[in-house]
């Protein structure tokens, strides 16, 4: 494999701006700064562009079952994903009711092995904790996966009580698993969502009002609570306004360790879109709902500040012609879930950093150093420190261009940003050290991504 | 009947202090101020003595089966609890499993009835939320039992989840019934109380291991989640510390219907307690148990602030020599609870008013007026005003005693309080009229109380 | 002087309200409740009515100079005053540079004596703090004036410094005086003031511009310091918004002795009014200024919630067509104040009580007993126990009305209440047993008011 | 000039750690990670140690006059500063009364141009704020000192009105300078200072008692009112403990740019010092005084977490036996100050990086990158980016020592840090390229270090 040389970018990392090359050899990277170069090199010029780490998407669900459909699989949204910038994703290996979390993590890495266009890593979601399902998280931690996921919502389906939250908890602190937890109460969503059917409340509007803020507050502050009990460290998916944020502040500010990520749906979209004239609103329909725009600036102010570590995308595809019209007559079987992942890093850029919210470094720290800390994929992962492996995403952030369903990759009728503007793009991207992206198309194939274990957490 | 002429004392209300005399007839308060009799009287003098609405414990437990035993009985506690000033308590009627409101209701009647000193009401604990059940609560509000309890702990005997909790918010609201939560996360209790024993952790003192703080704080801010979403007012029992009363005060700043009540036992002791050498620590176990000391302040202030609304006793009283020492090689074994209605009205003036923390309307507010208008017994009780019923404690603030189970009435073998040096007593206790307690003597009968409908919750 | 019998009426008091008589000899009450009536009496019949104590306005400015006028004066205000509902006042007698603060009592007194409808006290305010004129307090005590207030803001008029203002604090808790805070940074008012001006603003708008909440909000914090520091009781007035709302909180809950007023210019009016067209915003020009009206439910529920203890009008009212046109071209020139003493009681009983954000007790505890208890009015006003002053304000709540300038009786071309609708009136009002309203309408003269002397502060 | 290779070392940054080498050409970082040499260079084996970027304190006081007195200067603390890892510093420059800013730059430059072993920067303190003072800020800004320095205390000396610091603020902004609060309310601190001094309270420990944390809480509230009015970034220095800390806290949640400095003295030391027999307790008498022990864990929660954003060591050394003792009868004459510039990084290293309360990357980002981001020295210094300046520090992490005076470099007869147990030490310091210390004995001169003119502020 020949060298590569990234030159005369400006390179961002989690802390620094400076302009710089970077050395490539191997797939991992050599030299960053003034480069002195070994041999033949492939070379990018890179002049006006920022070189940072490839994103990484900790919160992705390819090829999901949910309520007998399946959301848009690897073969087409990881490559989606690589055009916009990302060059790993952690996906959430699902336990099938009376199954086990290994079975759940091979069946996920035969889905994606050999389909996918960049690396991943795996999460495994817990939703029939028996005493040998929870007993099978070191198996799954010596198998890479060290983070479980811990459904308080979907009830019947995926949720589970307090005492399996609890247990997995303890059981994961024993080998450094980190538990992520999608929070709201699922037994009041059922109630609420039960009262508005029967009040021939159902259209998509009434999935949001079946889920309230209070519902996601209230499940934050529960599984911080237990998790102090367990003194287990623990991550909140999916932050959609004030309330639940401050949850994660306080704890913290206590000083205990407690994470948070938010998407960026909550922080571009707002409620407003489950109101749209006909069933357009359907597109809107995720779990927890699109809140009121106010809590929009609350989210960027935490993830500035800290109390918000990551920004992960929650990718759950579906069409809006036949999947999402399974709920035409009722919203509780419109398909959780909505498009992002190939454009999350434009958003990101335009609307945080353009607009003064969060600096350049902090965006990458969000989107790639944070998420590779928290998921154990650090420093292999997440950073453009020497030795790390070469995933690079060079964005050229000149021009601007509207987002729209009409030439996105994500495989869907519609695209949940159609007609947002974003400024910049995603110009080469490297996935140790193979350019997989080249002047803003794909040139990689499928079977370029790998699986890649991930370490057991320690205090990022 | 005899008029009766409360003459020359201090008139204590919940928003003032003036001299003047009480006029009663009929068992009922016709003159207050300066009286013009109307004919023959009964006169007791008062000068120097402050003339209040007799106490109102909202939290009792009188004969309650727990663990195989029950808990000290009517016929003793009430009178012990006339003689400490107190004139009407609400108990709890607990539903049996498989058994219905009204059968409790009544089973705590036909206990009650020709069995107290004092008047009382009731609440009924629902444990078994069968849809049936639930469907009760109109029932119970017509039989005068407005106010439902539920626990959130207690798991496998009296503990209910989110759903019926919920449901039960729904139906209480819709006949103007109180919700009443003793919050603790029953999942957690057990988890940790099972990994205690295991690790050979069996002493008293590991009850209170087994039910942290955060326990009570999750539960609570659970309770309020739920409530708030089902737009009913809720009603916290046995608030112990800082972090739960903070919930409390979110919640009511924010608008929401929310009242608290802390117990004597959680302003006075403390968690020390539970490592009295032996087996002493049994004594003071109780749920939600004594937190540190440095909790009390805080609770001090919050009843001053109106962060919390009421004083109760939770009376539940067993003897330490036989009924605590069936936990003597298991903590979980111990039956819960400790007395304190024969002495609570003269801990809280001494400790609340004497020491500055509280006046003496709001002693009157916190142990009559404000529970008599949550419970639904204002304004026939908790007041001073004319046409309310003529219960009257009498207090003489002159002298002190030293609080010992060698006096006490209360039919246990030890006072929680022993050693605590107390200011002034209940001199006479008037009910309805009637002198139940003459110069600190009990002079009624086991056939003085009535049952005293509730009222449906209107706010306070 | 013969008694008065009011018969049939809902007494209202701050914790009670039920259904009885008032008995009245000599100008104090005497029974309340079935009154047997001693003799002769005049007769009041008041079925259907609430018999409430008179209504205490703790923060007047009557006959006050400001910027070279002076606001409407004793003769005509009190008036209104008491066809409203207001048996009490409490003016702000203000020293003169100079000058010392016997000469303010003396000079205020020889103002409002023999041209007063209605009782008033006195705070005295403090604007030229020399040694001799702190050492005064002592002197203002004994004379019936307990309450000191200090600007900080009106910077080289009344405003004080840091320094003056905690010796202030440290020469009152020495004898018992309470010290009352106008919280507003003079400093950066000025220099915002003086900005704004230079840059061609000066319209009424950017009065409010001139004096943001931050500057309400830092001056509060920092007199509650300074309390601190002194270890002094504090008196607020006129807070106008969450953040110094907040502030009070704060410090109250940390168990600080802070007491705060708001007024129904911030429960009612908002930062709208000032751009009303043409100069009409003059109208509306007071300080602190109209907020947001998102601050408006925050206030009610302070007030409910007992986080603020009073209400009081700061009436101060100027004319429209003269003396709000003196800053015709510069908005630091218009008087500052507005009138509402005339409606206030309706105001708050038709938009707290009647849209259930406060109860009947808790206004006239707002209104009446707590102004009275924190000016050591009482127990002589403030409540209808026996023995207190026969101040009754007898309020029909049948009926509606829209306030009018045109039937006014403040004396001013407008009301800054114009076409708010009011639920009921006063009916009768007493002041010391004598009818000083009867059916709605004045019949009392300018010589029925006198100066009350006021107790030192002893915690409320 | 030759070469330098820092070989085989772990590179720290703030927000990587990874093994790798540095290359330095001509002072400056030329390569990060597997370097190829270009040709000769002086080798440093690093195997086993820490490189980093060198501290940056950028809160020192060398040779400031205070009280009549000297603090200890130039010429020994910049060698001791060396030796403890510091590699550039920020002095405070300060305003005569009477004289301008441009003086006090000149004044600090000669004082230290020839005198100081490393770099430094300079702020500038106004302590006499005329209009033509403030007008000379944009000069001070040309002259390379961008951060204004304003004290809320010391009355009658350097303290400044709210009118001046509203001034200052905005003539900063328009010029990008960054102001910088001592926060202490100095009308307060006097008065306390009196009364105590009055009631024979004159050893050390009434110094504190004479500016409790209430005094600084306060005017650091009010110093972050009149930012935000001022719309301008601010700096607060030293903070204390808990209430100041949570008001940048609630100022930087509500979105303003508010940021805080914390030094090691209220990290590891506590008021009991203060009461040491003896005189002892002057040692640590300094400004704000040291608090009570349980606001340290605080602190250290608020530089994880990002509350505050630096340390500082506000070195102003003074000695024991001579300058001390001026205030032997009277605490007010006590120098303020203590020493910390030697041993500031290995205890941050020690009791914050090796107890977890911080990760390595955090502490390089607490004393060195945010530094130099927000003084703006960044990014020719706080960070081993590629272009650089070639500050390192190289951080030997094995064996521990113990602090004493006996071996101390700062020229001082006490060491505030006496006993404290260290692990770890610098080994080598490097300058620009220049090793000035070698296994931890200074091997540079006093000519070494240069004036490093600042940016104008921009977020960091
Ligand atoms: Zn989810
Ligand atoms: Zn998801
Ligand atoms: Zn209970
Ligand atoms: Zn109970
Ligand atoms: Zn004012
Ligand atoms: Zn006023
Ligand atoms: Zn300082
Ligand atoms: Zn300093």
């Amino acid at each position: 494999m020949t060298a590569v040389w990234v030159r005369g970018g400006m390179i961002v990392t989690a802390s620094d701006v400076f302009a710089g090359d970077v050395w490539i050899e191997d797939g991992v990277i050599r030299q960053v700064g003034v480069v002195r170069p070994s041999g033949e090199a492939h070379i990018i010029d890179a002049p006006g562009m920022y070189v940072m780490p490839g994103a990484i998407d900790e919160h992705t669900h390819m090829g999901m079952p949910f309520n007998g459909t399946v959301s848009a699989d690897w073969d087409t949204e990881t490559i989606a994903a690589a055009i916009g910038g990302t060059t790993t994703i952690v996906d959430f290996a699902i336990q099938r009711r009376g199954g086990t979390l290994v079975e759940a993590i091979e069946t996920w890495r035969n889905k994606a092995d050999g389909r996918t266009a960049i690396d991943y890593g795996l999460h495994v979601a817990i939703t029939d904790p028996r005493p040998e399902v929870i007993a099978e998280i070191p198996e799954a931690v010596k198998r890479g996966v060290t983070t479980v996921k811990v459904f308080m919502a979907y009830k019947g389906e995926m949720m589970v009580d307090d005492t399996a939250l609890f247990q997995t908890l303890l059981a994961a602190r024993e080998v450094g698993a980190l538990v992520m937890i999608h929070a709201e109460n699922g037994d009041a969503v059922v109630l609420l969502q039960d009262r508005l059917y029967e009040a021939n409340k159902r259209a998509p509007r009434y999935h949001a009002e079946s889920r309230p803020l209070e519902v996601e507050a209230e499940a934050t502050r529960r599984a911080i609570a237990l998790a102090k009990l367990a003194d287990a460290p623990l991550f909140i998916v999916h932050v959609t306004g004030r309330e639940p944020m401050e949850e994660i502040r306080r704890a913290r500010h206590r000083g205990q360790r407690v994470y948070g990520e938010t998407c960026p749906q909550y922080l571009l979209l707002d409620e407003s879109y489950l109101v749209l004239p006909g069933f357009e609103g359907a597109k809107y329909v995720c779990s927890p709902p699109l809140r009121h725009a106010s809590h929009q600036e609350a989210l960027w102010t935490a993830l500035a500040e800290g109390v918000l570590q990551t920004i992960g995308t929650d990718h759950c595809s579906f069409n809006f012609r036949e999947q999402k019209h399974m709920g035409r007559d009722d919203f509780r079987k419109i398909p959780n879930g909505l498009n992002g992942i190939e454009n999350w890093v434009q958003l990101i850029y335009t609307y945080g950093v353009c607009q003064g919210r969060i600096s350049l470094s902090r965006m990458v720290d969000l989107i790639s150093t944070q998420p590779a800390k928290l998921m154990g994929l650090y420093p292999r992962k997440g950073t453009l420190a020497v030795g790390a492996d070469a995933d690079l995403l060079i964005y050229d952030p000149s021009g601007s261009t509207t987002i729209t369903a009409q030439t996105q990759h994500q495989n869907s009728d519609y695209n949940a940003y159609e007609g947002f503007v974003v400024q910049g793009k995603p110009q080469w991207v490297l996935l140790r050290g193979n350019v997989i992206v080249q002047e803003g198309k794909h040139v990689g194939t499928l079977q370029d991504g790998r699986f890649v274990p991930c370490s057991p957490y320690s205090a990022a």
